[in-house]
């Protein structure tokens, strides 16, 4: 089987680059080693930056976007007996909307269904081959066992950070930084009508808790829990319980609604970075070249921010022969990559309890600081309602 | 003897409080372990924030600042092959000035002098006493070996850090937060006029460097060293040949001048704050309370801010017996010195070579986003450039 552009990697990242190629006439083929079911009911990000609803809605689709997503004029920032508004229009004349990730996935599947793309779901065994040559090739086990040869021109590592793609750069070129956290998050979905309009990041001294949701009727709840914390030991009573207590911490009036728990798990937190994001024929998009942790909600637009460099790039070099966006790519992807990086580091940071009696004062002083200065307030507005695609 | 207010230690902080006290009619005594000399001579800090010079202008200290000073537009933030210059009367409509603390010293000493008001140098085994009750005293052995008795209303430590005051606040109610860093500085100071007109800041892989000046013929210059470093390992040929490594890297056309160096010493860097800033009649202010690392130039500052506050604060309570300045002070003064803490760690981290490769390019990620976005250069030159008196 011969295709341009063969797309390790059907999240939404893949799908994205997939629809990207084939609106500019550029053959793609997708090789993703979950089931579709599986990839659109991940439960992963809910927060899009102005800029990634622009990028969708510019590639039609936008239409269920606009109806069904929850516009978001800032953030609460929030610790004991203090709770703020950070008001991002207002600071940097643009915001950001939830619509989750499983949303995001199901518009993109049904354009790609809608447009015949070709994709191989429960790949097995998938691997990029002689990404350094012209003649690049990815094999793979399809769902019926069947042995497949996938010939392309440019491999795309969309596969994320588990997926064979990254690795398939030497070890004498690749690069790698990383940062695991000393704690993680206990993440809930709940049945219940969220209980603020924007979302609440609350430091608390029990740990960093945040109130997020998914819509009208579904919230979206986080609590700072150790890496190795055991979900048995949560009862949903003592979720409940938690969240009230960080979330209500001296906040006079305001009261947590509670609902029925329909999901439940404890997420890691890490940072990661390789270079580059191309090696010969092969470029890499998404978290299989970079890991951010949630607490800036940056991995799913940084995912979409390098698709639409990534899109640009191979269609100038496969539609006209232009090399140099794809040249560039690595370089101008990690620009953008490293802001986000640091910015998530720093949101994780200042929000979680971690290090000693120091480490809470600083945490409080930045917070403060945010608070009071229009500056500061405008320089982590900025970051979080998103940087310029091509930044 | 007796007095209104005792105050121990003259350096900066206990002589400005004097002078302070004074003009308001509100007599003092100073004791102060040292002689007067090695106090006005030790190297200390250089930079003045506008609201500090505003303040010595208005209370009769202004004349030889005014000749001397040299005026600064910013600073400049450098890493291997970038050199940008941070414009603060740009970015804030003020800026910081170079004049010596030795300098500073000098004037305050000559109009004490001028006043005729009492200091005793060289005092040993100075003590504060009954600090919880109206009739505070201190008790001193004089320059002549003569044991002295202080009479007062109020005390005040401005005896920096090693001092008594601070200790004489019970262990119930004292609280503190520190942390040492894995690095100090080497500093030194050379009869050469300065290779710039702004202070360079300068990350490099091999550490930080900083250079400042003292005049327009002598410069400050700075190495981040191991805390342990030994000072004999440091002749004055490797000391020029890091410098012009570390400000050189990848700047074209800009040369180190060299030049005898006629000081030379290792800064350890601390971050400390101990609350609260009054017990009873006793009132703590600068070092005696806090120390910051030099990387952001607020120790002086952060001293005379405390001695402004202070010195309204007890004019308030000893000539119209009003309480609310006094009581409030503590609460006041720590706004700020947390303000001040966070801002010197955050400069103090961002420059100094420590932890990973990780941390490493979060660093740079920092400097160029400083540089790119100009809220996050605001957001460091209000800091730098200084808050106003009573932030």
């Amino acid at each position: 089987m011969r295709t341009r552009v063969a797309i390790i990697g059907a999240g939404p990242a893949g799908l994205l680059l997939s629809h990207l190629l084939g609106l500019a006439g550029v053959d793609s083929v997708l090789v993703e080693r979950q089931s579709a079911e599986h990839v659109r009911s991940r439960i992963r990000a809910g927060i899009l930056e102005s800029s990634t609803v622009e990028l969708l809605t510019e590639v039609g689709l936008g239409d269920r976007l606009a109806r069904e997503s929850l516009a978001h004029q800032g953030i609460y920032l929030q610790w004991p007996g203090h709770r703020h508004h950070l008001d991002f229009h207002d600071l940097v004349g643009r915001s950001v909307c939830v619509y989750g990730q499983t949303e995001v996935t199901l518009d993109l599947m049904r354009a790609l269904a809608a447009a015949g793309r070709t994709a191989f779901y429960e790949a097995s065994d998938v691997q990029p081959h002689d990404v350094e040559s012209d003649r690049p090739f990815v094999t793979f086990t399809d769902a019926d066992g069947t042995p497949q040869r996938l010939d392309a021109e440019v491999i795309a590592g969309c596969d994320g950070f588990h997926g064979p793609s990254r690795t398939a750069i030497p070890d004498s070129v690749r690069q790698t930084w990383e940062r695991t956290y000393p704690f993680a998050w206990l993440g809930v979905l709940a049945d219940v009508a969220p209980s603020t309009d924007d979302l609440i990041y609350a430091w608390h001294p029990d740990g960093f808790a945040l109130h997020s949701m998914r819509s009208h009727h579904v919230s979206r709840l986080y609590l700072q829990v150790r890496p190795d914390e055991d979900l048995s030991e949560w009862s949903d009573d003592r979720i409940w319980t938690a969240l009230a207590t960080r979330f209500g911490a001296g906040i006079d009036g305001w009261e947590l609604k509670t609902g029925p728990i329909t999901e439940k798990s404890v997420l890691p937190m890490r940072s990661f970075v390789a270079t580059p994001m191309r090696h010969g024929n092969l470029f890499l998009a998404g978290d299989a070249a970079h890991i951010v942790p949630p607490t800036g909600a940056k991995g799913l637009n940084l995912a979409v921010a390098d698709v639409a460099l990534l899109a640009r790039a191979l269609t100038a070099l496969l539609t006209e022969g232009r090399t140099e966006l794809a040249d560039a790519y690595s370089d101008t992807a990690l620009r953008r990559v490293w802001r986000c990086t640091h910015f998530s580091w720093w949101m994780t940071m200042m929000l979680h309890r971690h290090g000693d009696d120091f480490d809470a004062r600083l945490q409080l002083s930045q917070l403060e600081r945010v608070i009071n200065s229009r500056a500061a307030a405008r320089e982590l507005a900025e970051n979080y309602a998103g940087l310029a695609i091509g930044y």
